[in-house]
């Protein structure tokens, strides 16, 4: 892959980001790569006009080669959701603390883009999950996920009611605050808090992880990601809602059925070549002391 | 404890319940004891005016000697509630499905009393919490529980951050879904599926449960009941409530201070003398099998 | 699979599963089957001389169609060990308690036997384990199993020490009880005692689940069945052994690495056609009630 | 509590251990204390003859005021046995790495016996655990903890069956790996790691924590302090332990039965005036970071 074309898309509430966005883009220009960064963040982290092209994040990953993600998690699922349907790759630079997405630190940030440049890097592959809400024979809501899709009660209920099947076969009814249907890459976020494994990312799965389950048995289950789930809202409930990657409450209604399956779209992601899934797993979760 | 005055709390929703009031109604009656009964349930359980007595739930348990709830363990909460102030003991029969408190079925409704009105039963005392919203030195909101007080995060929140304190010595901060704070008699309410340990009745006792803890080593920890625990609540966030008792939701603010202790009025609760906590546990939680 | 030759294997110790068998084997020999038996159970269930071959329980499989496994899910581990190398598919006939393994019940044994000898079954694979134990260049220990490999301290260790890696990348360092290593077939077993998930038995995995870790937030991991987990034994320790299926004890010393991947043998189980996975979770783990 | 008389008991392997041993011993005598060593510390650790008295460790602690204990939580609960029947108060001072039970650093070890000499510290009653085997009317077995009673299965046994009484009150009959029973003190210690709550030090209370039960709703109890727990060990088992406070295995047979209950020793323990329970919890258990 010929890194030519490079693209920035940036936390914009963190001063240190855009920073780091300023001299990424310097440094890439003094490199002879055309650099596009998000209308925006040029203002704000004072790069020069005519240095750099400047375009929206929706549209900036068009005809890129790379683009690079400078924040944290967060920024990074909203890089990922813009980077869907032009399948660009993302590298994530932390601004502080290690991210499971955003796994290059702010100082080596130059030292592996070097590497970038000089093609080595190891690319992996993330599924993403398609997430689609049947109601009265209408979808009204279509979307990706990279983390996870939280079903879950609202404020007002005290738990929820539904059934779970994978390809039309009946899992289980359950009461609970609700089920985290995650990727292996979202193993490692929500689900993990509420008791999940944690997943390679190079498994083909999809895990399903009740959340406070009335019933004890009801464990975290993995399931092969070529299949398809779907949980139907059972009992009348007041408020359900539908989050997407942490974002968003999408509100649910009786009867409504969610369908979660393997997307056909992955998400490319570059790290460096001498850190693994491993390294970064005994970081954040300190196995290491 | 002699039995003159016997009061009745029903599940309105039930037909069940209102045809084993109306029974329980007519047998203290030919055996000469006082009967109240809430007002829309004797009319709903077409018993006999003259009869019996007839009062609004709230003001039902004054003067009597006992009130018995039929029901489930959502109906003798809502019991617990109106005998606060006047501690008049309570004895709860189910519908069908064993409560924790709800302990006695409808099958053996009538020889169970029988066995109360000749003084054979077990008295317990079940603590209850006392809470407080503290709010730029006022204070919103102050009730009892009797399981549990959770402070829990939105529906549109990701998470929430709090500082738990336990007689003003800092405990944690956490970022979770929540803390379920609780009684020993909630420890097998909420506070079960959150992955709280059991804690027998009889212990002096208060629960700590984080919901769903970002950082995996934030564990139930149990302290004891002499002491306050004070939740702050830190991050500048967008929805955050109070749920008592599984019912409604105390919207909270930033900074608010949620103070909560071991109330004095505790609750009097009858048992079978042939059944002890560990009864029901095995029957609940199926370990017998 | 045209269904000729038939072998069973008997949970000695059962007399239920003896008069299965004697019922089995006359109803197959009457229809035209030819029928083996193990030696010793051929004499205790009283079956003639002459209607059916007998054997040693290794050689048994040998030339079959199908061996019906029945006893509990002890003797099919024992069976899936006696076909490991002449891959004949099983069935397992369960005595009064539902197994993961021995899915079709008591009852159903001969309309299950109907139904398969009229091929109207699902022939599932299950993922076997191959293990090695590596000591000063040498592998004193060689073998398969179907649910898990489990290194663990033995009774006057207080707890032991490993390091984990995957395809020679580093995973953790772990002080524990020990460390389950489990195929999907294996995560409903002692592994979901230790913690683990359910992983669907379609899914190519290997599980990683430590016992009773030291630190708190080593957690259950699924991993990629095409790798190769390496547990080598770190510190200088009395006793830690290896169990085997949750058989033996095979004693381990300092420095010894166990190799543990995915076997090339795979095992082939015969189900009902209306019976899938999700059916016997939800009857072991009790989710229906 | 007048401090004239100060014991010290070290951890003999370690030679930082033997070091601080002779610093404070000097720092002692200068400070006109009486000192006392055991006999090859005070050798090992090169402390002139005369300075101080030599005694072996079970004699050490008679007649002292205090007794600093040197080395990790392991030396201390050595120390706590030493202590059991002349009630003497402990001190641990850590060489590294904290202790729940050694909370004073290495570091700041002269500048805490300043003050405890000065009266500045607070004391804490820590109860221990009477433990009592009983086989054939006799008592082969009687001795007490500051942690935990393990009763476990051996290396070669697959689980272990037994069933838990409180008070002559049927808990619960178990299939698993073992049962801890464990005071609030050791709610830290191995508890943990199977999945137990934290319990306040100060709450008279008892742990039951299974170790992998095979019934999954088996969860942690805590009982009332006042209670006495009976174990009896129900199926014809092979080799079964009992651990104390991580020592020694003593082997049981079919039927022993195990009875644990407060004992009416209490173990005093000396601490920082400005250090309490959830100080070193959240140290330990890293929940700052």
């Amino acid at each position: 892959m010929d890194m030519r074309h490079i693209g920035i898309i940036t936390k914009r509430s963190d001063p240190r980001a855009l920073e780091a966005t300023r001299q990424l883009a310097e440094w890439l220009v003094e490199r002879k790569r055309t650099v596009t960064v998000v209308n925006d963040i040029a203002s704000a982290a004072v790069i020069p006009l005519g240095c750099v092209e400047r375009r929206s994040q929706e549209r900036l990953p068009e005809g890129q080669d790379l683009v690079v993600v400078i924040g944290g998690d967060g920024t990074f699922i909203a890089a990922a959701r813009a980077v869907e349907e032009v399948d660009v790759p993302l590298l994530g630079i932390n601004m502080g603390r290690l991210g499971f997405l955003t796994d290059t630190s702010r100082d080596s940030m130059l030292a592996a883009m070097e590497r970038v440049l000089a093609g080595e890097y190891r690319v992996e592959e993330r599924m993403r999950l398609s997430v689609e809400v049947v109601r009265d024979g209408k979808t009204p809501l279509v979307c990706r996920v990279l983390n996870d899709v939280v079903v879950h009660k609202g404020e007002l209920a005290r738990m929820m009611e539904f059934d779970v099947s994978m390809d039309d076969q009946f899992v289980f009814s359950s009461r609970a605050d609700g089920l985290i249907v995650a990727t292996p890459t979202g193993s490692t976020a929500y689900a993990l808090s509420a008791g999940g494994p944690i997943v390679h990312p190079a498994l083909n799965a999809i895990l399903l992880v009740p959340i406070c389950p009335h019933t004890l048995t009801n464990r975290p289950i993995v399931v092969p990601g070529a299949g398809t789930a779907r949980i139907t809202l059972t009992a009348n409930g007041l408020d359900r809602l539908l989050t997407l990657d942490g974002q968003a409450g999408f509100p649910l209604s009786d009867g409504d059925q969610i369908l979660v399956r393997r997307s056909s779209h992955t998400l490319r992601v570059l790290h460096a070549p001498d850190r693994n899934h491993y390294t970064v797993l005994r970081e954040k979760l300190r196995w290491g002391e």
